[in-house]
């Protein structure tokens, strides 16, 4: 239903890989390399040029790389010079600008907002209608909860620009604002509806507005079972690359024994 | 200037009904039932497949129904498997996945995000940018402000999915989080900027973070009036059905005599 | 890539410039002036029809103005009978409705949502996701962050609006929610995610849930300079019109000395 090659352009300078479907009405820009068996959906734009396109004769597009076995779903703008890993997804409507490196395996929601200049690492999943600053800084395994929203001015409006850091494993609950400079570690969960700043180790349970650290998620006892759910890798594993051998085993072979 | 038959495509296993007007650039899918007198705007998307189409050869698109006299605003995205009754009405960029069922007179605000496995009763009016996680159940007359997000995951990430229910006439109000299994009662009010979970009765007023009982909505007196808004019903009725007769009188011949 | 004549429409009875480019799928409606040296990009909608449109056979649409100079970023929808100055912009699926007046030199980010009957000054700068709701009143250089909402109904559902008003350099930060008939005066700051109602002085930092005074601005004192960031326009000059001569000289010339 999607794939007719109705209004479909593709530039001649882009590089599509083998086994592509590109949907009706997307079009593909300069210098987007597309890799194997990914799919880009109907009314997309790849490789949106940067705002010098609009003002320079000579502005030549830079580099735009989707890795392979891709689902980008419709309505997604992806601005140039920009990288995402394999297995890439992205809901409907999402923007994406300059200078956005993903590793692999991330997937973002619906009408989210990466405003480049940013970088995650692998298997982040960022839900519906996240907001995320420039000069993130992302580790592997992080999930975003709908609404939060990342930023980088301490005294807005100012030429300073410091952004917000997430180790490893780590949560960020719906509806949270992470101030400038935040430094989250690793698997730790924040709360929802909070207002967090500051540096927390790893481990941290942290909520509340004004935000603080409320205790060790180890600590935080599940009322059904009795025991922690987090860290969590060892409760979920549903598209997660330990699904089969579990955490315990995976991570010892993976290099993140450190957590 | 919208319905010029430009770039209209329409599945032929789709069936329009008398006097439904297409804009231009939308695309009606397989197995969508428009029904009469419906307009469907410019660039929508009513009958999104499911995930399954991108992967499955023999996928088969399910039914999507719209009732009579439906008014869909431009760029809408609507999956397949989901039923609205007559008269529901979308703003611009609306998202809504499958298995979403909506009754009649329903009306959903620009960009708001309905992530499916939900069940709306009649008369919902959703604002801009609702974000409605899976197993939500709403009752009747239920109006939600911009930024109301409700979720589903208790310990995130996990495989639990336990949504929200709201009963009949109550008011979400603008920028509030409803965490899982939150149960809200008939004629309640949660004000803005509320993170709210647990479950309360019918005429509450909830508010804060966290959000809590603050008072018998009946007690909410105005400082101009001196008297409660609230229960609203008999205060407000632009396009309610009790908008001759007058509440009281209408709730006895329709069924909701218990609140 | 952007401007190949492909699919676009623009109403007969529209003013196009001198000098003014038009993306491609862009539609332009009945009595749309654009100004010269402007650029509309691809996939907008310029002039979108009032509500009226799709019941009255008789329908003439309003008069839209873009000022000269402007950027209409992909995929915006600007209602007709709006009014725009010079070096207007948009970011992408930026979303305007009817009697919307913007003076010149604003910006506004993407997936903002602007509902109509509102009044901007000159330089206000909106950034992504911001909502405005109907009789709100800004000034001149107010800056409002992401995930701001601005409401009017104090006891919804009503027929009561009434708007916010902020003066002039002001600064909304991410996540706040101004309640209805807020003023806020000139050269204050409201804090992320607060909650904020009531009326405010010039100079005032408010902040919280629920949001209050905190202190004048000027005793704002930065950790790292000792000094305020306070009024702002003399430490940031980025765009602003007293780039070069400095804010305390060009505000003697520019009528703003009263602040």
């Amino acid at each position: 239903m999607k794939f007719n090659n109705r209004n479909v352009f593709v530039s001649k300078k882009a590089h599509v890989g083998n086994n592509v479907k590109i949907g009706d009405n997307t079009v593909i820009y300069d210098n987007v390399i597309i890799e194997d068996n990914s799919i880009i959906s109907n009314d997309c734009i790849i490789g949106e040029p940067l705002n010098d396109y609009y003002f320079k004769v000579d502005y030549q597009n830079p580099e735009t790389r989707i890795g392979k076995n891709s689902l980008i779903r419709s309505h997604t703008i992806i601005y140039s010079d920009s990288a995402f890993g394999d297995n890439f997804s992205t809901g409907h409507r999402v923007t994406i600008r300059e200078k956005s490196k993903f590793g692999d395996n991330c997937r973002l929601g619906t009408v989210t907002d990466i405003q480049g200049y940013v970088e995650f690492g692998n298997y982040c999943w960022l839900h519906s209608n996240v907001h995320i600053g420039q000069q993130s800084k992302i580790g592997d395994f992080v999930f975003i909860y709908p609404y939060v929203v990342f930023t980088n001015d301490p005294t807005p409006p100012s030429d300073v620009c410091i952004g917000v850091t997430i180790g490893d494993f780590s949560q960020i609950a719906v509806g949270t604002v992470l101030l400038p400079k935040t430094k989250i570690g690793k698997h730790s969960l924040v709360g929802a509806q909070s207002l967090v700043g500051g540096s927390y180790e790893d481990y941290s349970l942290i909520a509340g507005n004004p935000g603080k650290f409320i205790k060790d998620i180890r600590e935080l006892k599940s009322k059904e079972t009795g025991e922690s759910h987090y860290p969590w890798p060892s409760k979920f594993n549903r598209g997660m690359p330990w699904e089969n051998e579990g955490f315990e085993s995976w991570k010892r072979k993976n290099g993140y024994e450190d957590v």
